[in-house]
């Protein structure tokens, strides 16, 4: 006989139907392991729309603190998303003894301290797998087979909408004003796409995952970023051309000082693994001192993808695998504040693209500039112009660090032969 | 105060040696999770050798069951490999009232199911990560993150002897004979290579995977097993010359009618995933009902990495995560047998090698028996030579069933101006 297990949850939009439609359907996702999944209560916002699913009467619900406190509901999970109500009726589901599933990094990144308080003071459990990487279960690895690393770096692709859009202006030559428009139109991007676009919603992925990784609470405002709505055509187009894809990775460096996070626009040599991964797809890319590299590939974003990750925990928590890794692990309490240093003292290879006017000696001028920060070249390509022109000049540095490239840059913008501010990428590595 | 957990390690050779170097040094890897793992017996087959490690006096000793006895031992690890003492030792473990991690593959697939019922005989657990995939977590992944998905496929790169050696010989030119001396030379390859390079540990590996992707005992013999021992080099160079790039996998797909397991050097598509996972990297890649294509990509070997897995697995048994995942996933009651289907019903693109006299009409001949079973051709490649001497002719086909092709191939090998039995290799598709 399975055991019966209750399912409150909260939210029915696209992943909130994939949820009940594996729970609805004959082969219910828990039977393998003995259990029944149950869904006893849905929280939408309008209990007369269609959907498509085939629920009992009386599960649909306009009220969250029906589906919160309903006796009968064992495992909450939450896919609303944004900060409120999701805050409240988490706190008020744990308040009522039951175990929370979420798949809202905002949330964590935000108010992860206080849920994980309220959590422990319960004596019940967050799994969370879904909030970051979409099926990739990488919170699993992080906390389970990866955990006796010292982890030194952690790498990731972690917006399949941003992901998706650079793949459509790398390879598909689009603009990036089409290929956001076509990822609106493929259901890639919402309406408003501000928070993934801008790097926010990888910031809050980084947040969670560095928490995880390396022990301790993110203050979301230390985690340098930016997004890909700042990128120009032309750099994709002269990056390709040196053998490099832009991606926009969410980078997490263990220094001897602390650990350094940051979210930008990067580019990777076009052999590495994290080149090759496409559309909506994310990745994510650890170094442990005992693992050495690990790569994490999937889908990223869609209801079933994050259905996958979503009922995965629901299945632990169900066990009492996800209640014992929450009880027993120190790291998942971010009331301590992790030791953030800032990505200036961080070294990396830059791409620059400096706008010169085409006369004698203004190259000299620039690489002087450089060369006083101690930052060597390692290439420079500059296409033939008529004399005279603004023109642009592509320099891939070595190795040098942010802060002497700053004082570089600030002293290279300020010559009179320069036409624009100098746009400067970083080169993973 | 971080609570102790006394280990006991059977075999200290290269793994056991990292594993108790990392327990032994100051930064315990179970301290951020609030435990403190010591090292209290050590079975080792000559006591008195020098191995670089701080133990402490008296952990050593040459006696198994004194490790799997030892009142203040609450996690035995077994290191020792192959099937005996090890199954002597881990059940004694387990009767002893120790939870178990082991790295053993062969062990499993031969006994894991006498093993997991007596674990659960003993109310203990069996943790097994590291016996799979080195430091890549993909077990916790199908018992965890991955657990509500129907599995449709799993295909992986689970040698790390046969991937360098094949690296070696694609990227590098090299021979077969002289690629294998080179794993030994760099302590890829065992002195004994038997079971890596003709297949049977990729087996083993296959063997347990499936067991747990898709829920039952899997029988060792039921596995088509063949190894790169058998690879010609001539085909390593026409694959890549139609671009492709031979892989040992280990492929489990799922049927309407069951499973059909198999290893088999088997050619990826350059652009694939999987083609690009070089030298020892292992990589194992999932196809399920929710999450689609997820990819998992590590090192597949080597101590520090196999200890990554060995460590993650004793954390995860003190903190009461693998008891609970192993308590209650019926799944890894092996008692019951998988059903399987032989892979002769699964459908395959296939290269063919013939080797014909270069006669007027033969390769009309060829074709048409290959018509006669219905199976059409992708591409052929014959290079110039002189008339009447045996050539060999590359032939790509399309999707058809193992056995037509198995039928065409008799009829092909009976013709008369056929000079070497035909060579076939799948293509992953």
């Amino acid at each position: 006989m399975a055991k019966v297990i209750g399912i409150g949850l909260l939210g029915c939009g696209t992943v909130g139907t994939a949820v009940a439609e594996a729970l609805t359907t004959t082969a219910n996702p828990g039977l393998r392991a003995g259990l029944k999944l149950e869904l006893r209560r849905v929280l939408v916002r309008n209990a007369r729309k269609k959907r498509g699913l085939n629920l009992p009467a009386g599960v649909l619900t306009t009220e969250g603190q029906t589906v919160v406190t309903d006796p009968k509901v064992e495992i909450v999970v939450e896919l609303l998303g944004g900060l409120e109500p999701a805050r409240t009726l988490v706190l008020a589901a744990l308040a009522a003894g039951k175990h929370v599933v979420t798949a809202n990094k905002y949330l964590l990144a935000v108010h992860g301290h206080e849920i994980f308080a309220a959590a422990r003071a319960a004596n019940r459990c967050v799994a969370f797998e879904a909030s970051c990487g979409g099926a990739i279960p990488i919170i699993g690895a992080l906390l389970g087979g990866l955990a006796a690393n010292d982890i030194t770096q952690l790498v990731g692709i972690v917006n399949g909408t941003c992901n998706y859009i650079l793949t459509q202006m790398t390879r598909g030559g689009q603009s990036y004003a089409t290929a956001l428009a076509g990822a609106q139109a493929a259901g890639y991007a919402e309406p408003d796409p501000t928070f993934d676009v801008n790097g926010t919603d990888s910031a809050h992925k980084l947040a969670v995952l560095a928490a995880l990784a390396f022990g301790g609470r993110v203050d979301l405002a230390s985690i340098a970023c930016r997004g890909i709505d700042t990128l120009q055509d032309q750099d994709l187009r002269y990056g390709k051309e040196l053998g490099y894809i832009c991606k926009l990775l969410a980078i997490a460096d263990k220094t001897a000082g602390g650990v350094s996070l940051q979210v930008r626009p990067t580019w990777v040599p076009a052999d590495h693994p994290l080149a090759n991964v496409h559309g909506s797809y994310n990745a994510i890319m650890v170094e442990g001192s005992l693992c050495g590299t690990a790569l994490f590939y999937g889908r990223g974003a869609g209801p079933k993808p994050t259905a996958s990750a979503v009922l995965g925990d629901v299945l632990e928590v169900a066990l009492g695998v996800a209640p014992a890794r929450f009880a027993s692990l120190p790291r998942l309490d971010w009331q301590k504040d992790l030791k953030l240093v800032p990505s200036g003292k961080l070294t990396s290879r830059n791409y620059l693209r400096v706008t010169v006017r085409d006369v004698p000696g203004v190259l000299a001028k620039v690489t002087r500039l450089l060369g006083t920060q101690k930052i060597s070249i390692s290439a420079v390509v500059q296409h033939e112009t008529n004399q005279g022109q603004f023109v642009p000049v592509v320099i891939m540095t070595h190795a040098a660090p942010q802060h002497q490239l700053d004082t570089a840059l600030k002293a290279i913008d300020q010559l009179p032969e320069i036409g624009a501010p100098t746009v400067c990428m970083p080169v993973l590595g």
